[in-house]
This record gives structure tokens, C-alpha cells and sequence, in this order.
């Protein structure tokens, strides 16, 4: 049993569709430890059970007691409940994962999705700190969501919001993983810019990224995004096609929240400038003029970290409320 | 000079882009006196000269005197600056109309956007009483929205909010009044059941619509709602596409939001559940699922008087705190 006070760490739990980042997180929100394993698991156990080791590991790593564990999960949580209501990408659909975790670790846990934690790492302490009105995406295989409006973060009324990789984006669209049809994730997401990859090579036979297909290598949007740095123009055409899709997402957003800021994370921030440059052309010419004005969309700060950081806040912001 | 203080009513206004109506309202929100013109006018000054004339009537009309006046205005409102924004329908953009309309009347006056102030009639006293997650959609010519979080009206960062009816549901679909492309209420709002009776009576040459058409009669929403109520098939189906686009845009709105209402007022909902039904059967089978069960799609209990009853409650509310 750890000290529940006077503790100045916590661990931070991302929980991903494919990887687990479990991280000993201080007070000043620095990364003292840092453990990641894939999070693929034949079922609910297994994950449970390697979550908890990773965690367990973390513990001993600490230079000091922690005060509790936060965990930021890729899936629809009820928040209230610490129930994950939905999980297309993990087998814990159903589960009250909040009172499985605290029973096998013995320590208080908070649960929350993690678009939502990724959002609170930004809000308090990154690139939208002190925000009242802003807007996360974490663009990855999917694309996560996290609100803050009126100074605070939107959860929805279990806790399950903030879902826009689910916006509705084409009325007769693509299925998504999800069930429904055309959704925000499917046309602008990480997996988007390999889906353009893919139809980019078809288009021209002759390019570079034909080539490497051709040598065997998987059109992914990591490949494609290395390639566009390095300047191929088939695949700099690519990003440009899912940057104007991810600004129209924005405009929505835009038109919706009036956000003062818009931060994006996520894998496929690795594009950087040449995904977020055609989204911004987007906002600025087709969000309604005053809202587009007042927007600002920025790089999150935290990176890759964003999901496991914010779920160290939630922990000292939730566990300090007990 | 009217009393500031010890009053017990307040002139309400409702400026859309085909109509004003103003109403003398008490603190029960019973309405004492109701004047409506056309919003029709060849340049600002003349539209500020008659919504004026029509408070000065109503104050007259007034049992006592009105603490205030609150308008809520079909355009893009800076709240804070009391300005209005952008007014694709009325020649009002960019003019400081807060303070415009309180030098004219010389009263105080509180200014919001009508889909704004739809959303705090219902909310403080309609169908979304107390609730801390709803979100409202006034369904008329365009689609107006109001949206409560956290129990609080989001209103963004310069109080230009809420703007539903400008979501993108079609990423390369028709141009929109506003500029932009493919929004929700260019498939969605009561002049979509207009189009779509077009539509369906081109489709079907010997219906009774097309014989009304033939008649030289106008099809609008209000035709086709009208027809459908008496039974006619062609204008049941227009509606039933047009409600399937309503509940899809409703898909993005209980996603993104995780509300437990979503109320729909405006002139389209005459239509009623032949309009309700189909949005119904969407949300509840395309939202994601822990979603799509939390939510009750309802009607709107001030009808066509919510606006301008909450630009009532708005000068109740934003007076007694001066």
C-alpha cells in the first residue's frame, strides 16, 4: 500500500489503440520514467494484466510514493461510472475498468478517453494553457477529441463526449470502424494519408512512392509522411488531400465553438506544416469570416506524450479532489 | 426614461431574416403584447428605425415600465462587443447594434445570436429545463443552434457560437449562403423540404404535388409539410430524406457532445415526427452506441415565439446583473 498523501507523483496511463505508454509523472509534469508496450491482447485479462504490471513497474520506479494513476483509454468512457461504455480498438467494451485497475493495483485510479487527456496536458500547462474556449485533435489511426468551453473541458452528460473523429463528414460515406457512415477519422486521419498514398500511387505508376511499394514496403502514412519531407511531390499531393479534409473538419469546429485555438496531436502531426498549412487555407477562406478570424491553429506541445501526461493531470487534479 | 430597477418586464425581439417580432414579456415569460413586421428593409438604418418604432410601441403597450430590451438576431454576434459580426440575411454586418439600438430607445439592451437565445427559453423554462448537456436546433429557413455544456451556454470565445447549421456534412457539397460548402442546414433545414419537393415531383410527374406546381403554386417546405400531413406520399418521402439528413447531422451533434436532449424548434418542425421519426431512427442507430441510448430527440416548447421569449429571458438575466 502507497502513501495517499503528501505524494508529488503519479503515473500516467496512455492506453492506445495499438501501444501502452505507462509514465512516472512530478509535479512540474516531468517524465521520470517511461515504460511502452504494445497493446494488442487476446482478451480483457490480458491487457488488464500487462496494464497493471506496467503500472506496478512504474511504481517501483518512483523515486517517491505515488499518489494514484490516471489513464487515458481509446475508447467511449463513462466517466461517472469509470465504466468504458465502447472500445472498437480494444477488448474492454463493457468493462468498469476504473474498480478493475484500483483492485489489481491497490492505488486510487482515474479513467477518462484520451482525446480528453491528451487535451488536458495542452489546456494546463501546453500549447492552449489558460484557453477558454478551444478545440484538440489527436490525429492518429483515428482522430480523438478534447473541448474546453467556457473554461472547461466538455465531457457530455456520461462522459463518453467530445468524440469528433465522429462528426458526421459525408452524409453517404465510407463505413467507419464505429458503425456509422462517413466520419471525420476516415477522410482525415493518419490512416487517411495512407489511404491518399495508396491512391496516389495508383495515379501516377511512375513515382517514387510506386517504387517503394513495388520493393514490398507498406503504404503507410508514416511512409508517405517521410517521403513528403523529403520531397515527393506525389506524396506532399497526398497530405495536401487530407490537410483540405482535416480544415473542412475545422470549419465545422470552427462555426461550432468559436475556439480561440485550435491544438492538434496525434501520430500524424509528423506532417506538421504540410498538413496543418492547406487546413488553415481551408478555415481561413471557408469558416463563417468572423469565427475564422479568431482562430489559431498550433502544434500541441506535449507530442506523442500528450495522452499519458494529461492522464498523470487528471490523476492529481481528480485524486486531489478525493 | 423608463425605471431601471423594481420593473417586472422586458421587451423581447426576435429580428430573423424574414420577420421581427417583439413581445412584452413578464417574469413569468407570459407574453403581454405581440407586434410583427417584415425584416425586409433597404439598408440598416431603415430596419433599425422599425424594429425601434416596434419596442417604443410595445413600452407603450407595457403595463408598467420595461426594465429592458433583449434581442436575439439571425446573424453572428461579438456579444461582448454588442456587435453584429456577419448577417448574410439582414443589412446588418458589422454595426455596434447594442449600442445603436440603446441610443434610439434609451433603454438598456442586451444582444445575442436567436439561435442563442431560443436555446435559454427552452433551457430555463422549456423542454431542456436544468439540463446540463443539450443542445438545440431551430430548424426554419437556415438552421440556427444553441448549445448548453457543463450547464452553461457555449457561446465560444467572442460569443459567435454555436453555429450548427454551418457544420460540414458534405466536404465537397453545395455552396452555402455563408460562403462555405456543403453545410447542414443546405440538406437539413425547412427550405431543404422545399428542394426536396422539387425534387420529388420532377420524379413524379402525375403526383398531387406536381399538379399543385402545375397550378402555379410555390413549392415550399410549408407546401410540402402541409401535403404530406394530408397523406400525400411524394411529400411524406421529401420529408423523410430530409429528416434522414436532419438525424445525421444529429449523429455528429450527440458525439461530439454526449448531450441527454436534443430540441428542435423553427418553422420546419410543423412537420412534426413525419420529420422527428426519421432522425430519430438514425441517431439511434448510426450515433456511437453508448451515445445514441443516452439521448431523447424532443420538440421545442415555445414554438415560434422561443427566440424572441429568450431574448426576454437575455434582458431578465444579462439587466439584473448590470
Amino acid at each position: 500500500m502507497v502513501a495517499a498523501v503528501a505524494a508529488n507523483c503519479v503515473v500516467g496511463v496512455d492506453l492506445g489503440g495499438t501501444k501502452v505508454l505507462v509514465g512516472v509523472v512530478d509535479e512540474s509534469l516531468g517524465v521520470l520514467h517511461r515504460i511502452q508496450h504494445s497493446s494488442e491482447a487476446a482478451d480483457a485479462n490480458e491487457l488488464l494484466d500487462r496494464v497493471a504490471e506496467m503500472v506496478d513497474e512504474a511504481i517501483e520506479a518512483a523515486p517517491q510514493d505515488v499518489l494514484g494513476v490516471g489513464i487515458g483509454v481509446a475508447g467511449i468512457v463513462d466517466a461517472k461510472a469509470g465504466v468504458i461504455a465502447a472500445s472498437p480498438h480494444l477488448p474492454l467494451a463493457g468493462l468498469p475498468f476504473e474498480a478493475l485497475m484500483g483492485e489489481r493495483l491497490g492505488v486510487p485510479v482515474a479513467l477518462d478517453n484520451d482525446g480528453n487527456t491528451s487535451m488536458l496536458a495542452e489546456w494546463r500547462h501546453g500549447a492552449v494553457k489558460g484557453a477558454s474556449d478551444a478545440v484538440m485533435l489527436t490525429v492518429g489511426t483515428g482522430i480523438g477529441g478534447g473541448i474546453v468551453a467556457n473554461g472547461a473541458l466538455v465531457r457530455g452528460s456520461t462522459g463518453g463526449g467530445a468524440e469528433l473523429g465522429h462528426m458526421v463528414v459525408e452524409q453517404d460515406g465510407e463505413q467507419c470502424s464505429c458503425g456509422g457512415y462517413g466520419h471525420f477519422e476516415w477522410y482525415a486521419s493518419g490512416a487517411a494519408i495512407g489511404r491518399a498514398g495508396e491512391r496516389a500511387l495508383a495515379a501516377h505508376p511512375d513515382s517514387t512512392l510506386a517504387a517503394a511499394a513495388a520493393e514490398g514496403r507498406e503504404i503507410t502514412g508514416t511512409l508517405v509522411t517521410e517521403m513528403a519531407h523529403d520531397g515527393d511531390a506525389v506524396c506532399v499531393e497526398a497530405i495536401v488531400e487530407v490537410g483540405t479534409r482535416l480544415g473542412q473538419g475545422m470549419v465545422s469546429i470552427t462555426n461550432i465553438f468559436n475556439p480561440q485555438l485550435i491544438v492538434v496531436g496525434g501520430g500524424a502531426i509528423a506532417a506538421g506544416d504540410l498538413l496543418l498549412d492547406p487546413a488553415r487555407e481551408i478555415v481561413e477562406h471557408q469558416a463563417l469570416a468572423s469565427l475564422g478570424a479568431n482562430v489559431s491553429i498550433v502544434v500541441a506541445e506535449f507530442g506523442a506524450d500528450a495522452g499519458m501526461v494529461g492522464a498523470a493531470v487528471l490523476a492529481f487534479e481528480q485524486l486531489a479532489q478525493r
